[in-house]
């Protein structure tokens, strides 16, 4: 069989190379042309040394003709306001589009105006499909233009999802208090992830502010039908990878922990990636995997919902390989498992 | 003038040798007598090799005729349960004693009992005094017998205090989400803490049904004046010491962050370790220090309030010595600035 | 075509799920019996939360008849001194076998005992091939036990043997100064590797005994073809995965770094997971990969090499599966890539 | 009695934290004047969040005429090159000078000039000490600038001193093997040291031209008292604090390791902070202090010696206080244990 053609474009941050090693062990996909700023293009393996004999590719400067001629699909991993530059002319070369960006997240582009940029591309906003496989699955495999979800949504909304489908939590008072790993903050150095700065540290940041709050109300009020409020908290911690929510919220009825363990096996019957644990999560037991481990209890009143999964994967570049196989009909899991 | 003579029960753990390290910089107190059980007895340089040195005692197995002619007070780094079948014979000895355990630090024997194990030693209970400074300075003064708080309630309660003080929020619904450094859980090896499993993990754990719950209850019903309710999770993160508290609570009327700001800097207005931050806590910051940082705000309707010590100072042995100077009359600040 | 199918004998340690996950991606081979002390056994998910939903197995407590049923060779993952008391077992029932322990790495039994126990398995010894296939491929394929070697002169013996073959090094003075991660100690808690222990720290340890040392002189003898002496200190550092081997020799000519890199690109030449830098490796670069990165250069007079490998990959489990590889006529790097 | 009145030159790095610190606990001398380029000036808790409560002072640009007032001595934490357009400006305002840089180590400033740059303060490199108080006490009481030595140069010359002193050694072919935490590597952010890139990481570096060895090389030689050669080889682990130097030198005659110890006690007697082991060092135990630890053993006809210090402390501002002691006649201890 003929392997979907990929085009990575961004290839040279953390997002990028995880896109690459994933494909590397995909049966029935390929990378075939990685493109970034002029300034980081250059071997494979001189970029990320641990591809080093893996892969004799080179990533270059975006030319769109010879995109349009070496790819299927593009892997757009730009951040906001830039993605939405380039998405137009992925989609018009022909390409079926994954965009890790924010720009085509949000529905309402005036919510995204809010928290972001003016918004530039209000055509292919109108037709874009947020890409969380588990909750939008049906909607993401005809799709053109798949929106990769937010990091932290991601764990966020895998852990609320059971919960407000079935109408047993206040749409209001959700807290989803959070904790990723470094990868999360990217590739450049900065004063405030230097190593002896970061390293025997945790950070609370973007108190109130945070642009993954808006993209979690969205899926939480699409799912419970009507609109949620979640103040989230994001946190960072001293480690490479991985983000842990802890969820709270106030249930409508009281419930014990034995029917919400009931009710995310159901929820979840059949998914590849989540799995449901009936004792805590541990963070590194989702390192470098694809799947969200979700744990929900029942504690003095409350609800309270854990959930691991690994930052650069499940929330980013295994999750658009994910959207990749639901877009060209292939096996979900594959290049995953 | 002559220096308090201290004796430390139960020396050969993180919280002995931390208490250790601040006995050799106070200017008016020292380390006399250093006990533990036979098998972790020795010089102390040989168990703590960060001593070497700068110590030259042994630690011994207990004989109290000697605590009683070589020590004025006792700090008792033993586990619940064991301290108190102690603390009744460094009493005697005519010793002021500060307990590090749980065993005197719920005034209530019965909610003792149902979080640990049957109380054995209620005549103490009744006149034990509970040795957070900031908030009961004025009982810790004359005692003869301090209970040292829990790490996680410390930070707790220090983050909770003016708003219970002054009505602010809601007495239910409370949340105190911490993560702790691994220090927390003690000196033994473990296969949760061996550096290779716990290493670039993060644990929720005691989920619903941690010790220190109860306890952060009881002081924040003691300001409240009334039944307080707290949701506590506690987790546990990749690095040495610290413990970040992200508080969660809901306002019992509208309130902005530059009130809430205004409400702590007066509420810990002259205390020596409390600073009171316009901006997100740093846990390195307070590594190895006796301070509380706390950073308090209006967030989409809730209060958020973050807190970061030590959870070995001013979480256990910074706040002991704290609680020591108190108890002689001496300047609160000494050894721990 | 049908699949080799592999019985790992000490499943539940580190060694025993790094094998298991590299036969997970293996297209030509899978694991069909897992066996542990009886305390060890249970779902494979329940002993490695990495696991969960992706295999669906119990370890058990080993049953030969079942063994021979089951499995056509055998991962031996279990210490020196127990493995020779069941490699006999593994082969009597019909099995290839690639034994993790030091029990038939040295040809010399008496130099065994020397450094380990009583050698009780002497004829088993006598045919056991090492298993490092770079160095010993063509003995490798045919045999029936081959001893995977240890992690620490897996890094060594790759990094000395081009200067040995051509003769350039003297015998005598060379230092194999090592540092490796924690996973190289086991599982087992201790008191060194206990987290709050080993974070933050640097170990020297087995100064002039480390058990290692006549395995690297062995191999660096066959090589040179006359006897050689190594000086060999390992350290132990702060980090889960590799090991980092900084090799000093004396040069028997004068030679430069350019000679060395073409040296070691030549004996390298067409080497599936050598990869020789003409700039410092990094350890990371190398993390869960079956990849050995080495730098070599002149300094000062003195041959320097550098060489990295994953301890757990290359310095164990990715070196039996490439050993298992060749034993039954696959493509040397199936399951490794 | 007056106290010492101390500017901190270059204030705003490592070093300058670590210096204020130590001054912040010494019981004679206070930092009086803090000084750093314009666009890293402010208030030191606002710059340092650890200080915060704790020392209520600026950071200023520098203004030569507020130093001639305000202080009796300076630490210079400059950069080489930068230092040496300071430190005549500094001896001018009639200040006693610690000079952290390397501009007034070596004393051939040829030597100087083909590691770094061309110096232009040979005056003062006339007379400059260099300031490790073990081995050049004598000469730093009197001085006016005090060359305060590198981080590494001091690990491996109290390792080796004894040896050289007694001609125990040969004088080439001695290897300086070490690794330092990144704290070592300074406060700027860097590609190399971002968090992601450095943890679970081990680099080498500076292969062959690292500017510590000809540092080393000159109090190797002063102690020998004939030219010493060393080949020393740095690596950077993931760690905040500490330099573990691993030193193998060929003994001019045989010796043991029980000879060995108790030369080195025998050597370093009465030091203050130099500390023998008969065990190998632990980095750990000396993070934040000014001990050394050492260990010296003799293996396989080498002799290996372990030395631990704290690249901040011993090997910075800890070091550069007790030359500031005995330049002042102070006991040479305050501030630091």
């Amino acid at each position: 069989m003929k392997k979907v053609r990929v085009a990575i474009i961004g290839a040279s941050g953390y997002t990028g190379v995880e896109a690459i090693e994933i494909l590397l062990r995909h049966p029935s996909a390929k990378a075939t042309y990685l493109t970034a700023l002029p300034e980081e293009c250059g071997p494979v393996e001189e970029i990320f040394g641990q591809l080093r004999g893996r892969l004799d590719m080179k990533i270059e400067p975006l030319d769109l003709e010879k995109l349009a001629d070496l790819a299927d699909a593009a892997l757009c991993c730009l951040p906001h306001k830039v993605s939405m530059g380039f998405v137009p002319k992925l989609l018009d070369a022909g390409l079926k589009v994954i965009d890790f960006s924010a720009d085509y997240r949000l529905r309402d582009a005036a919510l995204y105006e809010k928290y972001y940029v003016p918004h530039t591309d209000r055509k292919n906003l109108s037709h874009a499909v947020y890409g969380l496989p588990e909750l939008y699955r049906k909607q993401i495999a005809p799709a053109r233009l798949v929106a990769n979800p937010g990091c932290y949504p991601t764990g966020a909304s895998l852990a609320l999802a059971p919960l407000l489908k079935e109408g047993l939590i206040k749409l209001s008072g959700i807290i989803v208090n959070a904790v990723t790993g470094v990868s999360g903050g990217g590739k450049n150095p900065s004063v405030i992830f230097h190593f002896p700065a970061m390293n025997e540290n945790l950070l609370p940041y973007g108190v109130g502010t945070h642009r993954h709050m808006p993209e979690m109300e969205q899926t939480a009020s699409d799912i419970a039908g009507k609109p949620a409020e979640i103040l989230f908290q994001p946190h960072v911690g001293p480690f490479d990878r991985g983000i842990l929510s802890s969820v709270y919220c106030d249930p409508t009825a009281s419930v014990t922990s034995a029917q919400l363990l009931d009710l995310y096996h159901s929820f979840y019957r059949g998914e590849p990636f989540v799995q449901i644990l009936s004792r805590p999560v541990a963070l590194k037991h989702i390192a470098k995997s694809n799947y969200c481990h979700i744990y929900p209890a029942a504690v003095k009143g409350k609800i309270v919902v854990f959930s691991a999964i690994d930052n650069l994967v499940k929330g980013a570049s295994g999750q658009a390989v994910q959207n990749l196989n639901l877009l060209f009909g292939l096996d979900e899991t594959l290049g995953l498992k």
